[in-house]
């Protein structure tokens, strides 16, 4: 059998699946790679879910019509109304986002940093990944000018540029682009005759609600996907539900049918049960919106306390405003990583996290960061606990802080920094 | 936004959506073209699947420790026993087969007739498919022979064929390739160091239990990936859960290395309710067993009162040995079919069907096949009834021709296959 080119693994599920097995052989292991949410599935969609067992039809490709008069309705609630004939819903968000890639064709610009897989994605989707630096403090969204210059060089370099991929609120850096970012971003891409494709999974977890993300299908809805599923906002990753919201204008109900097309030959349909648990939570009723409030709290909560650990012991990072991400720069204590430890780079920075100190994080490389920055991201959503009840006090805890398993997560990021560093152990975050 | 070329919609999935379209609709309408099984969840799979309704954790890519290990012993005890390290669970056996494709790279061997999702996901994945003919009575194994011819001429002609995917039992001929045809192709694929995917999603439905399917994992087990999934024998099509059985053998390693590092970036892992039922089922307790025998002799009695209304009108079609699906042969037909209905090909004659009768069936050309011919491909699993009730009686039935439902249904493809040939109504069907 020849051998292909190497497809790498996505690096936040393999760091997650190593700590794991780490941590099942007895070792002391803080989990901050991957972005999976740690609580329990509300009672109530639990309850709908178990309702919906004996589902076994595959339904319309896209997904049940409850289903997407329920997706519609929660982006009209968010001023992108839309027929429900042009959501698609598929198993995650990632799968949709792979189907468009292949719906829309040619090559892909991606942000720098940004999430794990979009690059992968568009190389097994036989494109090229188009990397183009953000903005500081404007994660997701490539910086309009140099998407420009990069377009403009690739088409003339024989490139197929067809499409760009933002994340608002972005992951890896917590951080929102600024309506300004995202209408330049509109315009250029409207300029260049780009597919916009927004993956919004984190727009419920903005933690100031008098300053929502803004969508790019605000400015460019003529062009612009939006990708958005129940993983974060509710948790409910394992359950492998994500929905795509398709412009309504001519090439965007051709790329609809397109789309469909793909699914209809990689996946059929979203899983039968699991839809009309999710018809349930995109409805929005009282108990799913006080549940997502709660879970953005507690995400805010403990990510502040975290960055307040990692700016103490010297590390730089724009403000966290929505996630529950950090993207902390080391580059002030280069020289003290380089003589201490060793550490050039954010690989070996993550490296000695893990190996040194049982902390699971990402190297920078990981989000496609060039060059050798002292970049590491971080994860707070494993700190709730490793049980229903643990995650549940966790939520429902005025001050989670307190909690003593949250304490002692938070309290090791604070040791390990400070032992790596050489500082005193800081006590910034206030014990109740 | 430019245009690629275009992407065909699952001929099967589109067919079903328009037929129930019609029928919302309150049109008389007979499915027989998608083959979803028309049978209830097991009371004891859907308790299962309740009771996994607060799994919302990813759990591994690969699938859960629990579901490989219960498919490892559900191969085991069909004679291809298997490390559940080498198990992997997907979204749905179709999203296996992607995968796989974009896994192994190259180009890929289709047999014709087949599946038409192999060739769709082939040209999807960038590669070309590759067809050759089955022999007659073989079904969905390409003829051993000109397999090699046309592998020899594609690499001359410089294609990269590297895959050849088998259907073992065969959709859409109902037939099961013989032991002597299957250790051919296997030593072909070795001749040409070719990977073997044999889909055996139909292995459970050989009607006769003496003959089981023989999978290429028995003479090439160095090199044959299977899959299957719990869509045709226990009819969770809506549930999506496939499986893949990777080789032990350091490609089939180096495969599963692969296949792993696409699922992590196109679909994370299965649905994790789905799976803790999926491994309940896999093992295979008595009331699964039962369940299975069940359909698969429901599937026989309609599957061959349906063919012997086919055979009188004087269609071809080699006998059905397993699934629930005909493919006849209306070549003996043809000058009647052209003189009386104007029809020429399998395309106008599956339109026949639909527009004149309101009997939705697929051509031959949806399953790869060249040139004019005058087949069709008709399943029987949408003939069980429309509600738990009747489909539940339809399995515990000792006769399920004598319930009326079932009876109506076999009744008007006599009808339909009478007016259309112009002979007499038929009565081959023992009234009990």
């Amino acid at each position: 059998m020849p051998e292909p080119a190497p497809i790498p693994m996505s690096a936040t599920l393999a760091a997650d699946e190593a700590l794991a097995r780490r941590r099942r052989a007895g070792e002391r292991v803080l989990s901050m790679a991957g972005g999976e949410i740690g609580l329990p599935v509300l009672p109530v969609l639990r309850e709908r879910l178990a309702a919906a067992a004996a589902e076994n039809a595959y339904g319309p490709v896209a997904g049940s019509p409850a289903l997407r008069t329920a997706v519609a309705g929660y982006w009209e609630r968010r001023g992108l109304a839309v027929d429900p004939g042009l959501v698609v819903a598929g198993p995650g968000s990632k799968s949709l986002l792979f189907a468009l890639l292949l719906a829309i064709g040619g090559d892909v610009v991606v942000p720098v940093p940004s999430w794990v897989s979009y690059a992968a994605q568009a190389r097994l989707a036989g494109a090229r990944p188009i990397p183009v630096p953000i903005r500081p403090g404007q994660g997701g969204v490539p910086d309009p000018d140099r998407l420009r210059e990069a377009v403009v060089d690739a088409r003339a370099a024989g490139q197929d540029p067809r499409v760009v991929v933002v994340t608002v609120p972005d992951n890896p850096t917590g951080t929102v682009a600024s309506a300004a970012t995202v209408r330049r971003l509109a315009d250029t891409a409207r300029e260049l005759d780009l597919v916009i494709v927004s993956d919004e999974i984190y727009g419920d977890l903005v933690y100031d609600s008098s300053e929502p993300a803004v969508s790019p299908a605000l400015h460019a809805p003529e062009r612009t996907v939006v990708t958005t599923g129940l993983t974060k906002n509710l948790a409910l990753g394992g359950w492998r539900t994500g929905v795509a919201r398709l412009p309504d204008s001519e090439p965007g109900r051709a790329l609809h049918t397109r789309l469909v097309a793909v699914a209809s030959q990689i996946w059929s349909s979203p899983p039968a049960p699991v839809q009309t648990a999710a018809a349930y939570a995109f409805g929005e009723p009282p108990e799913v919106t006080e549940r997502i409030a709660a879970s953005r709290r507690l995400h805010e909560k403990v990510v502040r306390a975290v960055a307040a650990h990692f700016a103490a012991a010297g590390a730089k990072a724009a403000p966290v405003a929505a996630t529950c991400y950090l993207y902390p720069d080391f580059e002030p204590l280069r020289e003290h990583l380089a003589q201490v430890h060793g550490v050039h780079d954010g690989d070996a920075l993550a490296g000695l996290f893990s190996e040194r100190y049982g902390v699971g994080v990402l190297p920078a490389s990981a989000f496609g960061e060039p060059g050798r920055p002292l970049r590491i991201r971080a994860a707070t959503s494993h700190f709730y606990g490793t049980t229903d009840e643990r995650r549940t006090a966790a939520l429902e805890a005025a001050d989670p802080l307190a909690l003593p398993w949250i304490r002692t997560a938070v309290d090791r990021v604070g040791e390990v920094l400070a032992d790596l560093t050489g500082a005193d152990v800081p006590a910034l975050v206030p014990h109740s």
